[in-house]
């Protein structure tokens, strides 16, 4: 098994970062992931409004698969999440889903044990989940607290243990990072943090050769759900609900205005973060309806 | 049991509407409703963009309630949808939240049983709720396929028997009216339409006194849901969110900060449609955390 250790922490994704370890498909990779806020909020004193913002968002990585080209889509199936004993959540003046609001600025730090995160007097169960996880682009950089079609700051509260994730490969090696673990996170993660814990990752990675999703899709037991981003809510949900909809034309070789109609009976649009610098939304397909195969294209 | 045919259909909501029935707090009401078309789509070959628009989106009633006061809320228990065995959905250009997509007009008629949707060779399970169901407004008329603090066209896809929702009393007596029942939608209602059909609904109607909510309240049995609606969606999500996290600083007698930190945690966002004049949103809180009245006040 190979292990990517805290220490090799990025943050951007981008084609010119290093690898800190390589791995082939099939094999597992344990990564070691810091906290959103790189570890500096330590207690209810930590004023969270003089956060060195160069050390939030950082992600583990990046790890380069073997046999991984550009045009492949990369597999990640999430096998654990294991959080540690404490997490912190804050909120800051002009951030979050009601930044229009007066506020002050304040910080929490709460205990977490395998089952429940402890918040005032309250014991909210947990449900762990990867805030950000993506490959590089083609090229340049982008901030590792952004969502995009490369993956990155996604923050999908399903995106936790016996999920899989698709996305594109867009450079050799693929270069795949995550981080920004969140104990328990309601869609939207209003506030503009969750849980925030630093925590460890078992990932196995696959590839599938010459195919690639547009945006990154989550599978579930029962879905496949495309993830997109937008400058708003409504050019998110627009994304993921037009892709969605491609694939079921595509899965039951249907013109566009019965897959059109099938999309509002059955693809749930669901709404990932309302706060992140591009808004996210996903649209979920149930699978009886269409296969992985159906979301993939030749690179263009 | 009261009963208003199909026969008392109104296109707006008003305090002009002259009341097709009156029921007192407790009553039962059994509701005819005419489908969202106005039974216009009578099968493939209608076209759906010559639709007369003036007999679009009607809904039942008046039903005057007695003791209603402005100021007072309006609750209604959903207890039976009972819908007809054929429905329609149609897509038309220029309208669904695929909207900047070219595509042809195209209506499709599908019989419907008490398990299922028949669409193309696919058996979709039914779902049945209430699109439309709302009250008057102080003044004024608001179009009946409009959303809003009134109630009205929400196109909520929880809305379905078992469900309770409170309105605000804004007129005299209320002015209750419902329609456009939907066999099956999934959040968002994509292509504009959903499995339309005429139907029955029989609700139960209660009064809460000398307090109201701001947006329509949908209870079920394990959350609070406020029932919002904004220009675009992320218009929608603020007015629901910020309703949500106002309820849970009553319920817990906390800051703004703490309520918006558990917001991030438990407070799930969805959508309701993205198609409506005014688009919807809602935010989903756990009932564990709040109880009605932290969403209700005094009319100012």
């Amino acid at each position: 098994m190979k292990r990517i250790g805290r220490e090799s922490i990025i943050y951007t994704f981008s084609p010119k970062h290093k690898p800190a370890e390589v791995a082939s498909p099939g094999e597992y990779v344990l990564f070691e992931t810091e906290d959103a806020f790189g570890g500096q909020v330590k207690g209810e004193e930590t004023p969270p409004d003089k956060l060195d913002w160069s050390r939030v968002d950082g992600a583990t990585g990046p790890l380069y698969v073997e046999g991984a080209d550009p045009g492949d889509t990369l597999v990640v199936d999430i096998l654990d999440i294991r959080l540690q004993e404490k997490g912190a959540i804050a909120v800051i003046p002009g951030y979050g889903g009601l930044s229009h609001l007066e506020f002050m600025p304040k910080a929490k730090v709460v205990r977490i044990d395998g089952s429940f995160v402890y918040f005032n007097d309250m014991r909210i169960p947990i449900k762990p989940m990867i805030g950000t996880i993506g490959v590089a682009p083609e090229e340049g950089e982008i901030p590792a607290g952004n969502p995009g079609r490369h993956g990155g700051n996604m923050d999908v509260s399903e995106l936790g243990v016996g999920k899989r994730l698709y996305l594109p490969v867009l450079t050799e090696g693929a270069l795949l990072a995550l981080g920004d673990l969140h104990a328990v996170q309601a869609d939207g993660e209003l506030c503009v943090s969750a849980i925030e814990s630093p925590g460890e990752v078992l990932i196995r990675v696959n590839l599938i050769k010459g195919r690639m999703p547009n945006w990154p899709i989550l599978e579930t037991s029962e879905s496949f759900q495309v993830i997109a981003a937008g400058k708003d809510l409504d050019e998110a949900v627009r994304e993921a609900a037009e892709e969605s909809i491609r694939a079921i034309m595509r899965a039951k070789g249907i013109p566009f205005e019965d897959a059109y109609m099938l999309g509002s009976l059955l693809v749930e649009l669901k709404i990932n973060q309302v706060v992140d610098p591009l808004l996210g939304a996903r649209a979920k397909v149930p699978k009886w309806l269409v296969s992985i195969y159906d979301f993939l294209h030749q690179r263009s």
